[in-house]
């Protein structure tokens, strides 16, 4: 496979933020769009697609608050999206028109339709006019100093339908002064093996063509590859595959394929080791679940659990995984569970610093992880709880407090401090402490309680911040009396660890989770700050 | 594209139960994969592997009940799965073959090495012994009367490294007996158009071949597409694309494009049409969330949330999908959303019976729904929510009882009716009741007070059941302090409906997602004895 143009010709498009939007369940706001921006210029795409500037006054101030210099791009052209003039009106007059010119984008991507039945039923014009539409618009951004990009909407579905008119409209963009016509399978019932003879029709035109694919039939990325191998020389896609309906074409699934599997270099591999990072961030700002099982990025991407397996992973990774994941900064993982195997739980253990050689003590252990994820914990995610496990059974455990009884109040009267009040007793250092926290929620509550009976003994927990908490209900069907798993994200601004609890209910799991994630960072700030001896030592 | 074989020899073959269980997270009992076997069969799959008898106790008695008449199959032939005899051993001696044997499943799946690396360094023998299991394996199957398939581990990469061996592997399992051989792109980095050479020099020994791919270059789909095209007559596959680390081919996705897209009918169409019902259902028993955006049969695979589009959809709905979505069970769904145009919510009104044609008040709507959203809300999967708002706004209200004030309390001290005690305080029919309920956790405490405040009033929410709640932090970096979604689907045992409530944190959400259930639950069942007049009524 050789590449048709070469690489610094060859576009990156990202539109995350404007068709990406379209997700069920997705709303982004101007600050979640500048931050998504910068991201996707650090992963070193070409062009960023920001929105829709005068359709959506949110678009049109990210436009605005991006001119003005809050968005300084190293990589990436940021691209204002829009739709061809209306009907009957003319480019230089028509104020969509002039939105798009306003938004001060050195790239305009104009949407057209290239399908005759779109014309006649949803636009409610003629052939002609539809053609006249995309040849003022393209002209007059032209003649204002703008690239621009055309993307033909429902090309495919057109081109079944009227091959002829299809082509007639991508010709028109490519004479009108159009650098790029993306070809848009904006339904998505595309396959790849159909793929190359509708892209070399349009490429005999002569214009430099791009692909736009949907992932309606599951083949968004292999449709996008099977235009390349065609001679397309310009790949549009979103982080994370969002996108309206099944999502569009994963950009980053695209971008590694490319460049690791045939060896194109499209974006710097300085931005490709940091892909995982990007997408997983990407995610939690468009609050939508990464995808674990995600190509390349997702967290289980180099999991392996097989027991089969993990013997032999001992002796050679590379036969077990198709590249090496630090190329797209993720790692490979042996995971905890109760299909694990021995040889897993000695990986795992060496991973986090145990030795775990010993034969009986590595095969106790996997029964007690078993016998826990029967009850309901899990530890594949869940690695802070594991190494407690570990610990205890190692004879290393932990002494910083002991939990006397906690107690959680919630009502719907809520006061200044939020709607809920704790009380937790320890035994710390001897003495008894019994502290009240309020706040949001029984956990704020229990969480701000915990830390003020600590803090005294151990000033570290003040820096410790839980991020995020997920709660699942494991036993679906039995209503709100279920077993319920939660799991707790917690940082110290240096790292972040996660912990696991599980309980009748979900204060219960949720305090377990938390006693857990305190443990856990005391015990990695206690150990680092016994490593390095505090200045005041030192001096003396 | 014309199918190489006829309908009635193409296998289907599913491998949720053996290879899908390897993912991150998942864990099956006996009971969950009996219950997944009759699904696979209701869908019409020719081949369910169940597992390695043997291997793992629990599928020695998934195989064993089921042998002993406990599933039923009516169009699906059961498959065991295990590997070669051991090195050095004889098939005829070896009890892990033997096992296999016990499992008296017609059909028996071997998995053997193709890989000339694999053979050495993981299975520590040579190229030649390594033929000599496959050969002594399948032969001794074969004597015992069974028909075998032969999975090619790493076939793809063997095949790079080893052309000669890795074909010498498809031969010797071909010429001792096996009906099909089965390449495996077990590491998931194959791409679609490297797959015809692979597979066509396979090809030229003669045996029936097969595929089975995992997701790696987020390919999955089409490279088994490609391997049909290129002569292979059985596809291996999971529902849900479950599986280790990006998980196995999308098997539902595979069928609806050999169905509905090549035209190629691979398993009964009446199978087909309940491939939704089938996926959610399987993703519901293995506890994996269901991917929304899944091709064909995700929840959003038909959902439009595009103001510029709801307009169009109006006029013609097969403008704006790739297939009518009941051919596999699914639905159009026009989506609620910040995003929504008036059309939409106008379509959406429609959908629930409610008639929005006036343009003001179809606007003002949507201006309270974008309102809503921005604080929190989400009503694109809480119909039932989205429809109190509008009966609401339409002047509809519902007066079945007024809150006067909740609280709950939770504590690590669990009595027997559990961890929680809720008082609920209503006004009922002009009286007050306020009654105490116990429970695991706030949620359940909560319901079983409310439902015990209402319950005289109300005999029909005896009826209720919460069968899941989904909690989501909305607002996260700020740890437990941040704005809590409760989403909560509640039952009547003839419908399920879904409703969603935000707070400061999780109780407060969980209380008015709650009571939204209780309200919308009750106009449904007091509409419905109106219109059906009870039993007494009709026979005085």
């Amino acid at each position: 496979m050789t590449l048709h143009v070469a690489p610094e010709t060859f576009h990156v498009f990202d539109t995350t933020l404007r068709d990406g939007a379209q997700q069920e369940g997705v709303r982004l706001s101007v600050a979640d769009k500048l931050r998504i921006a910068r991201l996707l210029d650090e992963l070193g795409v070409g062009f960023i697609e920001g929105g829709w500037p005068g359709a959506n006054p949110s678009d049109t101030e990210f436009f605005a608050r991006a001119a003005e210099g809050e968005l300084e791009l190293r990589n990436a052209k940021l691209v204002a999206f829009g739709a061809t003039r209306k009907v009957g009106a003319t480019a230089a007059t028509d104020p969509q028109v002039q939105a798009l010119l306003d938004a001060r984008t050195e790239v305009i991507c104009i949407v057209a339709k290239s399908h005759d039945e779109h014309v006649f039923r949803a636009l409610k014009t003629t052939l002609a006019e539809n053609l006249e539409m995309i040849r003022d618009t393209v002209a007059h951004m032209v003649s204002q100093g703008r690239r621009v990009f055309v993307d033909c909407e429902h090309f495919f579905d057109g081109y079944r339908a009227n091959p002829d008119y299809a082509l007639e409209v991508v010709r028109t963009a490519a004479e009108a002064g159009a650098e790029v016509v993306i070809l848009c399978d904006t339904n998505g019932g595309m396959l790849p093996s159909w793929m190359g003879d509708v892209v070399s029709a349009a490429g005999q035109i002569g214009v430099d063509l791009g692909i736009h694919c949907h992932n309606d039939t599951g083949c968004a990325v292999a449709n996008t590859l099977a235009a390349v191998e065609a001679g397309v020389m310009h790949v549009q896609g979103t982080m994370n595959e969002t996108g309206e309906r099944t999502g569009n074409a994963n950009l980053i699934t695209v971008i590694a394929n490319l460049q690791l599997k045939y060896g194109w270099q499209v974006i710097p591999p300085e931005g490709l080791v940091e892909a995982s990072r990007i997408s997983h961030a990407v995610a939690a700002i468009t609050n939508v679940p990464m995808n674990n099982r995600a190509p390349y990025v997702g967290l289980s991407a180099f999991a392996h659990k097989a027991g089969l397996h993990a013997s032999a992973i001992k002796v050679d990774a590379n036969l077990y995984q198709h590249i090496d994941p630090t190329l797209v900064g993720n790692d490979m993982r042996m995971l905890v569970s109760d299909m694990a195997g021995r040889a897993n739980i000695q990986l795992k253990g060496s991973e986090l610093g145990y030795d775990l050689s010993d034969r009986d003590l590595a095969a106790q252990i996997t029964d007690l992880v078993k016998e826990r994820e029967m009850a309901g914990y899990s530890y594949e995610s869940a690695d802070a709880s594991f190494e407690l496990l570990l610990r205890e059974r190692l004879g290393l455990p932990d002494d910083f407090y002991e939990v006397i009884s906690w107690r959680v109040f919630t009502s719907s009267q809520v006061g200044p401090e939020g709607d809920s009040e704790a009380t937790v007793k320890l035994r710390v250092n001897g003495e008894t402490e019994a502290l009240v926290g309020e706040g949001h929620g029984p956990l704020n509550a229990l969480d701000v309680a915990l830390r003020r009976a600590l803090v005294r003994a151990y000033p570290q927990v003040d820096s410790f911040e839980l991020t995020d908490y997920r709660v699942r209900i494991l036993d679906q069907g039995h209503g709100t009396d279920a077993i319920v798993r939660t799991l707790i994200d917690t940082t110290d601004g240096e790292r972040t660890w996660t912990t696991v609890g599980v309980g009748d209910s979900v204060v219960e799991a949720s305090w377990e989770a938390l006693h857990e994630a305190y443990r856990w960072g005391l015990i990695q700030r206690v150990a680092a700050e016994a490593a390095e001896p505090a200045l005041e030592t030192v001096s003396a």
